[in-house]
């Protein structure tokens, strides 16, 4: 690959010279790279969130890309940092479960990054992002094979994924994903699975609020009335036209949903 | 050309993966294509302030650049998705009024993309940022030619202007275009029409504060006093030395502008 | 070089079109050059705030990267643009003190620059990040020599550094440089100069907290107490796990840092 591309998800925001240290790090080791941001807006050290980033975007990519995430709580500790390659693509990242949905949904053989020869030397205890992460990304951007940054392992850390569950015939738990910039509340009730809400009556709660509409557009429905929609992300959200649901409902990432169908 | 550039202004904000996943369809694509950001911090769902980040910024690019605007609250519904060339630009955007001032200024030819083999599948109901605009203009930089996007239409939908009303002999009336991000109110009065305020005594009145001051830059002015500038985006501005004017006045965009020219 | 990078530092936020008209000017001149955000988030028209972050990221990148600083509250007065060379890098910014911190580590050749020819026109009184800056910047890129810029200067302006100061035997009186994306605190004492701390007992103390821990990693912390660590910066920071440390504190950018060594 001549102009191998090389993503960023972390939590460092864009206010500091986090990003443009990472970035300046990486184009000193792989001059051709193409850098893109997926975000930085992760919330600090929330893991869950890095890895529905990255779950939502690294599809989009053309194969061969080197997905690199940096939300990292455990920065300087004992934690590993690992790189991981299937699917047609690589992901270098802590080994603290910010990988989870890859390495459910691709076939993945994962490394500990132990090689230091492709760190930045002096390794800090708090920048491992500049130090570890990027300049790793960085060498396999420029053809080290993934081999070398070190051993194979079998037990790469993966979050416990909250699952919807049934409680009943004609009832489920799940749980928020993921509130979006709009406000939209974005389910873990995959759009697939409960495709027969677009067929038979149904209430979700989301908070103390009761959703029986289904709408197939934001702008179908009325002002001021919540309602569910087969999100972009896969899953059922629920929303407001034009105004902030998750906001309105109070509720946050985490809250349980309760879906009922007739 | 090589490295066709593609900007992107929407009001997807910065800390979900909506530009990056947009960026990654992109690359898919048009994989020489060169992704620059105008801005993601529209505010959301507001046409008018879209429409007046691309007409800032649109220029300044080479010629031949493709620019995607994504201000999209009809998202999903019967407003269409459309290309425009005219004045040596593209520009890709729902039909909903994000294009207008584009429209003004360059004879363009619209059409309304309908190719729907140009789209990601499937097309989602409501990011059609990632499924529709980002791979219509990544097949537009990979040299599909704007006929095969869809029909010429006459009728796209324009938003009606607030220009400058005359109200009196000495006496117009006018609004706030936009804050910026440094607090100054920018107005809908362009500086050249009204260039006779460097000669002659004037009064601008914006909120509840008469301004009579101009000034040819910022430093020049006194800490705690309002003054009149002629702004980078071609309009008067009202501005303070280092500190928020739209919140020292307590106005937003849309709000009434007078001047009086003595 | 055949893809010229230019980095961007300014205080211009990412919500206005004010750093893609930037970036179109730059690619109009010089199509080939790569331009790497470090940050826009320096806080409106603080100085030495962005000359923390050009500091902390210019050395990150290849040697010939041209990085472009626009903190510039005398935009339009008499100060001056500069074009400073020196430690392989090339710095344009205002000269307004932006790169003391530059002038001070690399030997540098400075030039005022007065050659307009460089300039976009009209050069507008309120933006020369897009009419000045960018456009030197890329013309630099694209291959026009220092010396066409202007003349050299030898009085470039340097802020006064605030600088650890000894006073008492095992006493010093510092302060915070920077409070970073996560609350972290940095202060303007150099990790190398105290070195000894990891030897000997200690007290640091910020607001009105005195802080005697020094940890080696944020996750060896204990939740709630503050403590010391060597920063990525070169700094002694306090931090608190995973907490915002300023906050909890109570201080900002410029507050008092005490230290004594027992």
């Amino acid at each position: 690959m001549t102009q191998p591309i090389i993503t960023l998800t972390t939590d460092f925001g864009l206010t500091d010279h986090f990003v443009g240290a990472m970035k300046g790090v990486i184009l000193s080791i792989a001059p051709k790279a193409r850098i893109v941001d997926i975000t930085h807006g992760v919330p600090a050290f929330e893991v869950r969130e890095g890895a529905f980033a990255l779950e939502q975007a690294y599809r989009c990519f053309p194969k061969g890309t080197i997905h690199v995430v940096v939300v990292d709580p455990g920065v300087g500790s004992q934690r590993r940092p690992i790189l991981a390659v299937g699917g047609g693509y690589s992901f270098i990242a802590p080994d603290n479960g910010v990988l989870t949905t890859v390495l459910q949904r691709e076939k993945c053989v994962v490394r500990e990054i132990t090689a230091d020869r492709y760190f930045r030397k002096p390794v800090s205890q708090t920048f491992h992002g500049r130090d570890v992460f990027a300049p790793a990304a960085a060498h396999l951007a420029a053809g080290v094979t993934p081999a070398k940054f070190g051993k194979r392992i079998g037990n790469a850390f993966r979050l416990g994924l909250l699952e919807v569950v049934r409680t009943g015939k004609r009832a489920w738990t799940g749980s928020i994903l993921k509130i979006d910039k709009f406000g939209n509340i974005i389910t873990n009730f995959p759009c697939e699975e409960f495709a027969v809400i677009r067929e038979r009556p149904f209430e979700m709660q989301v908070g103390f609020e009761p959703v029986s509409s289904l709408q197939t557009n934001y702008s179908a429905a009325q002002f001021g009335e919540p309602f569910v929609i087969e999100g972009s992300a896969g899953y059922l959200e629920v929303a407001f036209k034009q105004a902030n649901a998750a906001q309105a409902l109070g509720v946050g990432v985490g809250a349980p949903v309760e879906l009922k169908i007739y």
